[in-house]
């Protein structure tokens, strides 16, 4: 892989060539690609935010860490074989959809079958395919591909697995009627505590207040502007949420403010800059994309699927693309170059 | 609200400025803008048919009549304030959307719930912001946004309303497996009458014939060349039903005739000119969306959705898209200017 | 239908004029359209091998070779007479969609019943205006329409038919959720060849094992090359549901097949040249396929509706859009010219 160097590098496409010290400049680039795209989930272009959220699956579990980790990997790795585009491989971009459906598997399908091993890296090989028409596709009306090549796939796998019986271990499918619902809307301080960690945690479909945590470290790492626009979009979930009148078991696992926390991030300061006028703007995205929520829920809920992020890619589509008939919004500068996933024309 | 008036106007975005005279024009604009947008639900930029809507909102009951009005104006109101092009709104485009939400809150969550009202107000808001999205991303094949938007909006938060419990006042959501349709088909006079003006009155989710008598009095208002289309139209869905064999019960009550009269005027005499050749190219697309409307309504069905106006508006996409392949429909003169859904490049 | 000929037609349009030799050309013409219809559902051009595929049909039953001929022929004579394209008509590719439709219809809706013939006749109509839609709205991306219309129609029909007493004979619907897989997973020789034969004929609907060797034959007659590449798409999509675990009944007649076979056939010498890395990247797309299967099932399920040729459909739609930006598949000829849909600019 000695093709990733500046420009100077002596060694072909896909082999390890040359003397070591090139051999070890690649492998050290490559890693750095890696933990890119376990940032990139964030919108983040920053190996050192990355590592931190390696150490937050690490903590959920030894398995998740792996499988967040060699999906971030193979993703890269045939995004490279592939021939896409050297910025986008480098900035992470080509990991973060990877990450999330090796995660997605080793959480919906069981972490500890090799059949789930062995599906989420052939998903991460086909993320990278469905992320390249994703990008395409999307970039005629000039919108970001997010987490959807991720969510596609996901669906599809979690929906399809019940009709193999390798790959699916846990007796019948999950295919039912969304139920109204029930349970008490009162919210103690420590649900909305925990709530609120949780809220970054269920990003990567955790359930520890710990995980998420860290991961709101990982994101004071990158700066605090991005981490003060997580937390208000993650608190705009759970008051949202909560003034619908959202069971407080949903908010306080976290399921009411995910989507709004990548909402706020993605309006404000990624694909928009960050202004007061476009944090309003993001924090209607996130109020927005709770109520979407318990709707793709539903929606799926008849065919055995899951919301994943569906909430906040939808969300994120329009006020994107409704942003440019805005001149209230629009007449701002340019957001920062390498930041989240732009689009190759 | 000073800056409506043509160019020369003193007043500040979003005050009310200015001597009380200039404060009276903008007000009476405002309304002129607002009455337009209820009139746009069937795409005419009248005011004078837009009163008349109002009128039969009205006869339905005061608070769908008041939900209309105040919907329409947020949505308005909202575009104006986020600087939407001034055509837009001044056409009344920017508030038929906004009347179809606020109404499709208010029949399927309760009008009488303040819950109700505050989700509605927020609704409307949103939708300007979806309204935009759409018109911008169907723009780039060269269609019109239609009742998109409110479909949109109004099946997330119906099929999400369920699953908050202060939105929600109904016991169990309504997700279910479409069944197979029973009851006799045999269609007396009075059922066809009723069927007739309930297929207008349905496009605003009213069952009471008068009120569709109402509507169709404003359609003669505009125009009686655009009443006799929406006549054709809605006698074609409702001959199709009971040639198909719907049960009698669903052509007396609307259901088979209110997507038919929209597909109808929009393909004949709105985005298409009305000619002999489009006549009929409309009605098939009548036809079509007749038979549309039973498949979107099982399609939603599990999770809780309705079929609202999404018939009509998928219908006319598929139909206008495919208009410019055949010459047969091509060979004509241009729309009128003004009328409809048209695209801001 | 003098005008077909070359130009120096002496006819005038959509009626039969001129010495009786005029006419005769003109119904060959249209004869060798309607063939080249039924074998574009493969991607072939070619009037021999519709011959054939027509005669496997009528292998399967006379009703169906009569829905498969008769709707091809409507569907091309509506698009001669709506005035698409005169290439598009005459090389088949206005037919394929019509004939899918036909005997989707006759399938699921009863082939013998006078309903289904007239809704039959109707759904080829409307099948032409939706190709024209698909084509114009995908063409923006450079995509092809493939079986996405009659998909469409298909889904429709089959959900809406219930809704409708004079069309639906079958007592109660089908929707219901989507079941875990069960039964054996053991794959007997027979079960294997016959899986292998009916992977062809299910493109058509039909589970008969000689209905597969004689499409096999029709491919065969277009090219050996032709031949070869839905050989090994299919034993791929046969080998992915083995490894999986899908039930052995389900391998045996056909369903893990069918969609394998059209990717392959899409992604390696029709769309995209045919050479070894495009082989690779069509079988990967064959296994995704594969995968998806289940998934559209499941997800269609609870309305009632069947996968069709979704899966084929979704996976090639991701895998061409994304193999602009493969530089390892570009870089290669052009496809021929002629085979399958191209877009019309």
């Amino acid at each position: 892989m000695g093709t990733l160097g500046g420009g100077g590098s002596a060694g072909g496409r896909g082999r390890a060539a040359g003397p070591p010290g090139v051999r070890l400049v690649a492998a050290r680039l490559f890693a750095a690609q890696v933990l890119r795209g376990q940032a990139q989930v964030t919108f983040l272009p920053s190996a050192a935010a990355g590592a931190v959220f390696c150490v937050a699956l690490f903590a959920a579990g030894w398995e998740y860490g792996l499988y967040g980790l060699a999906g971030t990997a193979v993703g890269t790795a045939t995004a490279r074989l592939l021939g896409v585009d050297r910025d986008r491989v480098s900035t992470g971009l080509e990991g973060f959809n990877a990450c999330l459906t090796a995660l997605c598997f080793a959480v919906f399908l069981g972490a500890e079958h090799v059949s789930t091993a062995l599906l989420a890296v052939a998903g991460c090989v086909v993320v990278t395919v469905v992320t390249a028409a994703v990008v395409r596709t999307l970039g005629v009306c000039g919108l970001p591909s997010l987490t959807l090549p991720y969510c596609l796939l996901g669906t599809v796998v979690t929906v399809a697995a019940p009709g193999f019986r390798h790959v699916w271990h846990h007796g019948e499918g999950p295919a039912a009627f969304a139920r109204a619902a029930t349970g008490s809307t009162a919210l103690h301080p420590a649900d909305l505590a925990r709530g609120f960690f949780t809220g970054f945690s269920q990003i990567f479909f955790m359930p520890q207040w710990y995980v998420g945590a860290l991961l709101l470290l990982g994101l004071l790492v990158a700066g605090p502007r991005t981490a003060a626009v997580a937390c208000l979009g993650n608190a705009t979930g759970v008051a949202t949420g909560w003034a619908l009148g959202a069971p407080a078991a949903q908010i306080a696992d976290g399921t009411t403010g995910y989507n709004a926390v990548l909402v706020a991030l993605a309006l404000c300061g990624v694909f928009l800059p960050a202004r007061a006028a476009t944090l309003t703007y993001a924090l209607v995205g996130a109020a927005t994309a709770t109520v979407l929520g318990p709707a793709v829920a539903a929606f799926f809920a008849p065919s055995g699927g899951h919301a994943f992020t569906w909430p906040f890619v939808l969300t994120t589509f329009v006020f994107l693309a409704a942003a440019k008939s805005f001149p209230v919004l629009a007449r701002s500068g340019v957001p920062r170059p390498g930041r989240g996933d732009t689009v190759t024309p």
